[in-house]
């Protein structure tokens, strides 16, 4: 019996993925009047994304940071500081950016909350931007509570369930990425579901064999979890 | 009985706002050539830090890109792609510093943790920074676990001894902050110890009326825990 559901945030309860293109969008119009046609300044921009990831973490503080970083190395130095300006705009619009929620997720988190599921956010990225999004996103009363984590690995979960109290078969975790919700719950004999986003971030994807329980939308969720009683 | 120390990290188990005035002097001089002598840099991007703080939170990332935002400013946008490069390289070399433990910190968190009390470090800030602090500290296996919050409030608190199942009368807060470490605690009726630090952030000092446990030295906190039995 499923006592404790984990959900993912972005890209499972909110649009996110969607609001980071259209950054990169941005980011490469500022940088068109110093890149030749077809230089991908996102691509470059994900080299140092990664390259900074032990340093930074995820959120988008850090992807703010490495905007401003790769724009200065493939300007060589020219980017002005009103053009950095606009950079720094972007992040600030990014991390007040109105909460999407995916549709038909208010009606299942609903559902699952009235069927006595304890719901906790599983989060990576930064505890004070998570925090606002729950907050702003309405759902915040039907969660028990918010795990912001530094990395979704099996080390991670263990330890969730642990402090949650928890026995795996009583744990299941819901969210867009095989590699980060997915696979490494799956792994410590846990429950998941891959509900897909449209747009994976590439540091997400992940291959695996064998058979992963994948609903199409989270409004599928209540009824799946009914069929595992 | 106290049974559960709540311990602040920065600046209560290791040095860190020494680190942030280095930092403001190596950013005092990077816009020196733009601003004219006793023109106070460090204040503007004080001012600039509280302006952002419901975009930011705490933690380095923000500090940081704050650090930007006012160089752009007060050099009307004249500053350098370069010098800006600087600012970066110093947000990171401020992640990446090494941790160094306040004198007489190691030999207390071990006999506090030798003594059965349940540590718990309670932080502001960035999660995946103040992870890797811990872990980089050696403390961590003494440690039951990290807590690291948005704000240092009575509501966080509260929270945090639902979440502990522990009553106010054995919870004890210790921390280098009266603002965020001690009233909120002792406002709630559990008990809370102040370790001033050599410099105190403009932002965490407080008025307060009546007497606050003081230690000068967290070497101390073994004995007044004694002491309080």
């Amino acid at each position: 019996m499923i006592e404790v559901i984990g959900l993912d945030g972005d890209d499972t309860l909110w649009h996110s993925e969607s609001h980071f293109a259209e950054a990169h969008d941005t980011f490469a119009a500022v940088l068109a009047p110093y890149t030749a046609p077809g230089f991908d300044v996102v691509a470059r921009h994900y080299e140092t994304e990664l390259r900074n990831l032990e340093v930074f973490g995820y959120g988008v503080k850090g992807f703010t940071l490495s905007m401003i970083e790769t724009a200065i190395e493939v300007t060589d130095g020219r980017i002005t500081a009103a053009e950095i300006s606009r950079l720094l705009d972007l992040g600030k619009s990014m991390l007040t950016h109105p909460v999407e929620l995916i549709a038909g997720v208010g009606e299942a988190v609903d559902a699952l909350a009235g069927a006595g599921y304890r719901l906790v956010l599983v989060t990576k990225g930064d505890l004070f931007h998570q925090e606002h999004k729950l907050a702003a996103s309405g759902l915040g009363e039907r969660f028990h509570h918010v795990e912001v984590v530094s990395e979704k690995d099996e080390r991670t979960y263990r330890r969730l369930m642990d402090r949650l109290d928890i026995a795996p078969d009583r744990f299941c975790m819901v969210g867009n990425s095989l590699r980060s919700d997915v696979l490494p719950a799956l792994a410590l004999g846990a429950r998941a579901v891959h509900v897909p986003y449209g747009i994976t971030w590439v540091h997400e994807e992940a291959a695996h064999d064998g058979e992963v329980p994948t609903l199409a939308s989270l409004a599928a969720l209540p009824a799946w979890l009914d069929g595992q009683r």
